[in-house]
């Protein structure tokens, strides 16, 4: 079990964090990056969940995807779009999401900037199933 | 169970989200609201964590406590120091602080700005134990 800490805000990241890139493994995601920031998988934290941060390129997305698990977002940096259902509603800094259980979403960066934010899920939790679209 | 949807931020909070004081109901703490933006204990979201927002006042702090819970912090606004056993850090926005369960901590202020942070916890959890110390 890691102990408390305090994790330093960097230019683009955060010390120690590595980020993950899904560009070159999904096809679905375009542009993305990961930051696994506390809850990782392997129990280090006293936490059953995890707290993620996902960095969108200008003009990119997250993949169109639902899953029985539900989603808590806070949007940091940027500006975009969220895709709830049918819905399609703008994101700025500070606007909170919830997504809820087996809703169809994606979140989109606008073209001129890229969208930042925090994802937090249940450490244990169902694989997303992608819907059959092209990326934006 | 709540749909999925945009909780706006708005000058100073959520639109639809009432900041709770602190500063009548407990002495340990000063200066202090709590928003409960996600997850909720009515059980209206399919989440077992609470998404909280705290803005602490310039000069004020959250109360010096400890309990078998973890705390996951992302800082957000502001400027601050955090008590973690005996260090004492400072913060600043995009910092993440993982509290381990049973860490005496506090989130002092700075004296000049006032500090915001994201607090993530378990729904289900132990009630915190105050230390004997006066607030800064």
């Amino acid at each position: 079990m890691s102990g408390s800490r305090v994790i330093r805000a960097t230019p683009g990241g955060w010390a120690g964090v590595e980020p993950r890139s899904y560009k070159d493994e999904d096809a679905s995601f375009s542009g993305v990056a990961r930051h696994t920031l506390l809850g990782a998988r392997d129990g280090s934290d006293a936490l059953d969940f995890e707290v993620r941060y996902f960095q969108v390129r200008p003009g990119g997305c997250s993949s169109l995807e639902h899953h029985a698990h539900a989603h808590a977002v806070v949007v940091l940096e940027g500006r975009g779009r969220v895709r709830l259902g049918e819905r399609l509603e703008p994101v700025r800094p500070f606007d909170v999401v919830y997504v809820a259980p087996h809703e169809v979403h994606r979140f989109e960066a606008s073209e001129g900037e890229g969208l930042g934010f925090l994802c937090i899920v249940h450490r244990d939790r169902d694989r997303p199933v992608t819907v059959g679209e092209a990326p934006v």
